[in-house]
């Protein structure tokens, strides 16, 4: 049984003479929750209150799961799929996510539309609008996300076969999401992006910002702590290992101090790169060229030639022998 | 169609004559159900069983995501809210939240209690007291996330809004929990905090201890990848970015060898610093000065004045061109 | 209210005179549904359909669940536990975990079988015995696991309690699936241990191959960002750190350009070595000698004798006031 | 062993050379399926395709759940209520029947107007008035169904209390579906009423029409196959047992023929009467006096003053001794 | 409060010295399970055990639930459904149910070839063979309950709408899963069946054997306590109310005494006849010529021509006035 | 297209100028709200608030739920059972009914005594006790309950099995939640086995009070519309159809008026009696003698000696033609 630590524990106290009871505490609930709602109309960061619907977080992942079934059908239902079913299968998802996409699109677009005060009346159509153009990309979707797998399978010598990259690489999944939320993203749809490029961040470790622009054949291995930012842009057959980070040097400020939130601030990345694990680059302008090799850990905020490999000059490090003594 | 590993299979044997069927092999399962059964009392790590419940991890997380709901109403939950029903939420919430306390603390106590060998009777009471102080000091954590959520909007050029914050940063998520299960470790609850801390480190790879003290408006960009060590001290409006570590130095063992699992082992820092990406600081001692800012990559075990801009000296890298020439 | 950035919403646009209806739209659903069911059949990379089924991802979560509830009996169920009831509840978890295991195994294998146009006729008999097999070694995975949980309590000053690392430490949920995926991966299962071992990196940021070899009370703290190759041999009372890597140094392809699959490619780490937070050490003859402490943040690409602590030497860093000047 | 049936299996046939497969099977569903479709569009009476939503039976279901949650607090909820929870549970409870029935109400008015085609634009005031009205006479629903409560506790010996009856008592669940069905009814909500009505007479076997009008303190005991029309009026303190029916005598039909639709059909009962168990009182003309008392088994088609007992006269039984000879 | 039944409850008992703990009642489950366990092995009339899967209950209520979304689509899913999507739906839930019959049929079946010990190789073609013949037959079984619901709005004055009709007539359901197990009956399937028409007994009180002929516009108005027997044969446009038996007169027995199960034990009934609540029909000879009446509550062992009204002779009724004198 | 009533619906009035909003009903909410609170408190007949935990009638039906499992095992649940897996599912079962029943025992106990307001401390003593004597009945009960399988087998020509009366006889459903509600009857458990035998009677139409006394080899035909009084007694092999009743005459008042809740006010029907459908038997004196026959359609009020046949004296039917005139 091991010695733990002294914790302070309220039964430790002398013993009062008196509890109160359970009653007595309920009793003074009623005047914590007035002080709790009172908080909801005096702060103004937490402002939605009364206003229509927000989007809902469970529905763009739901959403977000639609879209994977019809991304890579058999893979993640139950449900056999045969050459006949397929068709109704994939058909009544589609149908479905159309209906899904048009409802949380006009939440988004209406709940942006009250905050700026503007007099739009035009919310639900571009919701019916916006979904359908989604839902018209799908097949291209499909197409990309082929050479995405591909390059995992050319990139990856632990990688057993096709199906289990599907299953279950997180680059994978996290490539497919950013795919998703960038065509939405391209409509101008609000907030929804965000939610699903944070999904796939929760489980697989990697930030892609839904506004970095990414090409064919992406390849993102074993990923976790890969940062993406909004302005980068990816060329084709690109490679990245976990701890990439595509960062900014600084934010600029208006003449107002307030954050300029439109400029490019993140770096380019060419076609046929390869950045090995921990390395960050950083900086709107600095552009990686087609063909190079960035090796592990190296921190680059200056652009490098094409055709270049750049390695982090040999680390100094010091070795003393422990032999005789105790470690640490 | 790839060429795949050529995984030994166990259907390339030699076909055998005869196998075994499911009843040979169902039938041997007893024994190792009785072996299993055995290690469950002569192993002295696995000790609970017949002892009183132990705290539930999943009413653990109900109870993160109760609090979330009355922290942020309307944010995550499906049902509208408006000023009417707003109220009865909150109320019906906070209520049900006391009871879920009070009944997870008087099972983390008790079994602390029982561990202990202690004849401790108050484990009840103090679960209904621990729980109320909680319970009490929800307006102040609603005030303090407020300006969590403002330091995300003012540091972070890719914030669209307010809304956008809450519903998908995991860093305000991660702060969030950490508040929660600060005000229990403060009140002395055992296990509890550490439940939820570590589900946040799950959700978005951020990893406070809920012993560390951290001040107002604190903001944490990508996130993933940080570790806030237990006995860290963090001012006001300081800013982390993804893979800083706040961590010890070396660990003090007392006279019997035992680790020392109390004296301050984590760094301070001080109001308004800012910590770039994969930055490390560790040591107990190691004071970073008001509105320094500490440059990416970098490793401190040693104190920065106030007003310090702290940069790692250029790498050296080696670049050589590879045109002309296979890559790697 | 927050200043918010200027999304070209849909709804901006110069009012259009007649808006195409929902009906519109749907009408042209059934056309990209015939796109996305042709490259079902038209692309190589998801051939799947009309096969068998294939092995479910939900299933394979289903048993690493069934292999937590037995290997640490009455701390992930809300269902009390005492002596007479513990065996019943093993045993029918058992019992239904060789049912599980079966099925799931089997339709790996057969989908193996298929993908490689083999005519194996004993998918379902390697199912069952590989089932078997693995629920032969529950009691020796208790029992390492056993002293994995001591090694995370005797390695870790914030560790409260055994069980404060059952619930919560994710380092212990990734080795325990780990041990389970490292069996079935022995045993020659295909995709399964893959499949749980990409679960565990989701839950806990920890990525190791179930192909490593690790000996036992082996300690990851922290753990977001380690990486542990297919490849990679850990010896005994082994400690790593979050961010540690053990990697590739290059991959090797045979004459026809094609990767080779089967060679070392990761290193050596032998008995009671200790790697601290970030460091990253690469390439199958690397061998870090017993008792060896890695310092954070080191490169390794060679070996290390025993007993060596192995340091940065201290990082050359700028440091400059900036009192009286604007920070950024 | 018993010996069974000969049923005519299929597998007692001559064994067919060759079974047709799956796939055969399979590839001849979409003729069937188009079938299907077709009866959908050229069958007079399923009409609603492409129409707007229909009122959702499972959400008419929940919606009588929320009122029973809200007329008997505390019985039907997991969750223990206590003075300060009370109001928030049944504030919430409400605002959101307010909601639901909001909606329903609006699908089941629009979903009529539309089979009338009619122009009618108010559907959705015509929802949110008829909600509120519902709501609005909850506190005397719940006024009237105590007098219900307490006819069952004074009229059935074997009750042991209140709360038995509550609990238990299949009577009382039709007696509050019917009050509040009919509640709707008179406010001319269509459809909804007779969902609830039929929806209490699956669980009950008893078969209010919403139409009827039925005093204070009703009781009906046991009940499986009380059916009481929709045009019957009772008065107060009526006792009915199992098997009573009050019915039409016949079916008026207007000129063209088609069914009188409107005209009382169903019998009147006034104050004070019981009815015992099988008894069928027939005819909108017919009344059953104040105060009398109607036997078993009885067949009513005419009135019976107040104040009088009504007895089947003694059937005529034929007895005989089957001793010393096989029954049956 | 009311005066409640002295219930003997225990804790009036003479208060014990000593109660039993838990641990002492926990310590003697073992024993009872054991003897539960051998009353599994030792009794004849639970012999399945170690056999192959029974059907399962749950799934033969999920086939019908998916009959009753192909039979009447868009009235009990909450999906709405439009020209488009309804064909994909369709298309699923055929396919769907096409996999789900096959598995309950074959299993079905097989149990009832174990249980004959014959030794029959075709249980898994028949279940195929038989799912599609019932499949085959859906576009019928939905012209003719197309018929019945027909019947129903021109046999009920309080019918409002076709939709009222299938959203809430027992009757409907009834006859729906009448004409579905019907059809399986037809085929020769075992089993499935019975459970289907017991799962309609119990949710609308109304007894059909699936064995009984029905012919179409088949009408049951209330329905609560109907009982249509294995052998009896409808024609069409029949109307029945509640509580009418179509029942046998006697079961005849066999020389060796056993129950002879084949033979016509229940009546005919021909096209047009309507027998109105609580009537009884008995015996395999029994004929109802068409077009008759039969009245309420008669009692008919023998043939009735056609074009006949049938009536109770009026029941001497004993009426006596209880006028200043207490009731019962 | 139906001609449909007209229905006043809400929307033919005419055209108001200006309709409330949904914000002006929901401001309505709250005034309604604390009508329906203060109906809690000043009405007498709901009193249970701010008490004791009520027993959960969900959970009471989880515990009929795992007693079917427990005494038909395999038959309930999809999980396949074996040889080795049965004997831990029945273990496992039993332990978590013992707990489960404990429980809720001791909730109604304790309900009880506060009612009674009597000062007793043995609540939760008696729960245990309970519940551990309920449990060692049930190797007796699944003895029993073999007998009224077999008898449903002897007694219906329909039957085709044991496992079609298993699966789905409603009799035998009822007759078991009958022997299992009775057991708890006879130790003198308040309130749960009234809520068990109403959910049978919900079920399947057939009410038993949990205080009858039933023999065994009791079968139940069809069964909608029987009833059998709280002090019933019925021998062994005693054969029941649907509508029989077996009620009290009529009830007994004390001198103060109350009911008298005590005596035997139903009949007695001995061994091997039959009683045909829709049989009604009335009264504590009335003897049924054994190896009796009665007839469908009695009304008895008086006792029948053993070995006699009781039929109805045919009925006086008129019978009319209606050929070449309107029916009805």
């Amino acid at each position: 049984m091991p010695q733990t630590k002294n914790i302070p524990l309220a039964q430790n106290e002398a013993c009062p003479k008196e509890h109160p009871t359970s009653s007595d505490f309920r009793s003074r609930l009623p005047h914590i929750v007035d002080q709790v709602v009172d908080t909801c109309y005096n702060n103004a960061c937490f402002e939605h209150v009364e206003a229509e619907p927000l989007p809902s977080r469970q529905h763009v992942i739901d959403i977000l799961e639609s879209c994977r079934d019809i991304l890579f059908p058999g893979y993640f239902r139950n449900q056999g799929i045969d050459r006949v079913s397929l068709k109704y299968q994939l058909g009544l998802e589609i149908s479905g996510l159309y209906e899904k996409l048009t409802r949380e699109i006009t939440n988004a677009i209406r709940h942006e539309c009250l905050r700026h005060d503007t007099s739009c009346q035009h919310c639900e159509d571009a919701g019916k609008e916006n979904a359908f153009s989604f839902i018209n990309a799908l097949p291209a979707l499909r197409a990309i996300l082929a050479t995405d797998v591909r390059a995992a399978y050319e990139g990856d010598p632990a990688a057993g076969s096709f199906d289990e990259i599907i299953f279950s690489y997180p680059g994978i999944y996290a490539i497919m999401v950013y795919r998703v939320a960038h065509e939405l993203y391209t409509l101008g749809v609000p907030i929804l992006p965000r939610i699903m490029s944070e999904h796939a961040h929760t489980i697989t470790g990697i930030d892609i910002h839904p506004g970095a622009a990414i090409g064919a054949s992406f390849f993102i291995d074993h990923g976790t702590g890969v940062v993406i930012g909004q302005t980068s842009t990816i060329g084709q057959r690109v490679k990245l290992y976990q701890g990439v980070t595509l960062g900014a040097l600084s934010f600029k400020r208006d003449d107002s101090g307030a954050l300029d939130r439109q400029s490019k601030r993140h770096p380019t990345i060419e076609d046929d790169v390869t950045v090995y694990a921990g390395s960050t680059i950083l900086g709107g302008d600095t552009i990686i060229g087609a063909r190079s090799v960035i090796g592990g850990n190296t921190w680059l905020t200056q652009s490098v030639p094409p055709d270049t490999k750049v390695l982090l000059k040999s680390q100094e490090l010091i070795m003393k022998s422990t032999q005789n003594q105790p470690v640490k």
